[in-house]
């Protein structure tokens, strides 16, 4: 027998009638094939948050000021925000990283330093990044993984902080999907539908503005100095055959610029919860990836892969933990 | 203000976008209603098991035995179900009453005796349960929930265990709501298209056989023994003002019987899954409900409301532990 049908074996013979712990038990297969084992693990989770700003961002494209950016940072070493109540929580590692935030934390506060530049710049008059950027920005990522994997993590998630960083998500998505700039564009943070509009045409106005051909210039064109951390961290994460734990729309935009580079981190990917910014359900479709949770949360830092941190662990723990069948003496069907 | 309106100040006030946390927020707001607070704690959760045989499950309306009702049991006190996977790890105190099952549990098993018949009629031929039974049952349920009160649990959650127990579901949901005993019935632990088609023929010749009025005795017509007794223990939660977790097909008919009863008894209720069962959806679209989670599952004992446990925390945690905008030195929107 192949592994997966020795693990499907396996979670068809628990105390349970087939197939009735639904996305679960697809989870524990999932899982056991990543860690190639009958008994997966999950090994010191961690939860990486990588902070950027955004030029766009003074285009008015979101309705919170830039500031928020190193404000909410300060909240992370602070242990007020959501994703430190949720990471506290469920036992995650939470790190911060600033890969491009326009402001200077003092040396004392636990955010990781590493700044490619402060900011990424305003792509209605340049590219977002150099190219050199990019991949400085992709290798911050890749280097905070493999240091959780020297730590013995199996198992990452990512988040985010930037304000304005639903926009080079909205067109990172538009150029790999190919699906319009109106359906990938969305409220980020709460615009209203006037300001959607506004948002909607310079974003078509930054898409038609460029031609960048290869994932990576596509990248360093449209996106952001946290999302090509995140993009190098998932990369990075695949490379260390970890369990990747994948947010919302931001997070979602970085793995569709990842697959483009290494169409097989999709399989190392647990898609945690669909996020209520519009573009993500597409997104979602076409990866063929149904989340695990739909609480109609749209805050990103990583919110959506801590609180689905115990699903994760139910699908392990079910499959180790459960009796079977025969063991536990329980009749099959007639 | 009123708590409402202060609860919503909080709410609204953390360092998140205003209702970036989705469901996770209408939860903590309910959760702080029913506990009169701004500062809610789940205290001493508890899951109580009610077990229990059904005469009508000789007639071939479920795909197992009627074996495995006893045989569940001496898995849940071996610790090898998935309820029992479930609640070690988030934390819920189990506990497995029999008050109906067929067998005679050995007396040093941690089954708590509580039994009132060795199971319900076959509704084919007589009512399910006598008044008097069917009032014992309630009342084994309500005890339950008194002794968790008594140490000082203010959360609970019910789960069940009974061979056959989605019919007596599928006909308390029709006599309750009205809804086509087609639409009400389902496949259960796995009957097949045919199946379904003799089971619907069965229920619909049972619903059409007695006409009872009262809540009471239409519960005792068409219930079960472990129904009677979530119902009882759902009626006795809100008495007790706890938060009542509650799971999939067979516990939200116990619901819909306990607000025929008691209609305030919704306001403590958290829909915490949303089962496969076919009639659930429509069960929760009647009340108005919309549960944490829809992973797919299936199977009873409670396990929806084992593993939605830690998003009830998440809840509450973001509302008691999160920042407010003033405090971390957050700007607002513009």
């Amino acid at each position: 027998m192949t592994l997966k049908d020795q693990l499907q074996h396996k979670i068809d013979n628990k105390t349970k009638p087939i197939g009735s712990l639904g996305l679960l038990e697809n989870l524990a297969l999932q899982i056991g094939m990543v860690q190639n084992t009958l008994s997966p693990k999950i090994e010191k989770p961690a939860h990486l948050i990588f902070a950027a700003d955004h030029g766009l961002a003074d285009e008015g494209i979101s309705p919170y000021p830039k500031d928020v950016t190193w404000q909410m940072v300060m909240n992370f070493c602070a242990g007020g925000a959501s994703i430190n109540v949720f990471c506290r929580q469920n036992e995650l590692e939470l790190k911060v990283y600033d890969v491009g935030v326009d402001y200077s934390f003092p040396a004392e506060l636990p955010v990781i330093n590493a700044k490619v530049a402060n900011g990424s710049r305003n792509m209605r008059k340049e590219p977002a990044m150099t190219a050199e950027e990019c991949r400085a920005a992709m290798e911050a990522g890749a280097k905070a993984v493999r240091e959780e994997a020297a730590f013995g993590c199996n198992t990452i998630g990512c988040g985010e902080m930037g304000i304005g960083n639903t926009s080079p998500s909205s067109l990172l998505m538009h150029k790999f999907t190919g699906i319009s700039m109106e359906a990938c564009t969305g409220r980020g943070s709460g615009l209203k539908d006037e300001q959607v509009d506004r948002k909607t045409r310079i974003l078509k106005e930054i898409a038609g503005k460029y031609n960048p051909t290869t994932p990576e210039e596509i990248l360093a064109t449209f996106g952001g100095l946290e999302i090509a951390a995140m993009t190098g961290a998932y990369l990075e994460a695949k490379k260390q055959n970890m369990l990747i734990l994948i947010d919302g729309f931001i997070a979602t935009a970085a793995v569709l610029t990842a697959v483009q580079m290494d169409p097989a981190v999709k399989d190392n990917c647990v898609f945690c919860h669909g996020s209520d910014e519009k573009g993500h359900k597409l997104m979602l479709e076409h990866l063929g990836a149904k989340p695990l949770l739909q609480l109609g949360m749209r805050l990103g830092e990583g919110t959506g892969v801590a609180v689905a941190m115990p699903l994760v662990k139910s699908a392990v723990n079910f499959l180790n933990e459960m009796s079977s069948m025969e063991d536990a003496g329980v009749s099959n069907k007639d």
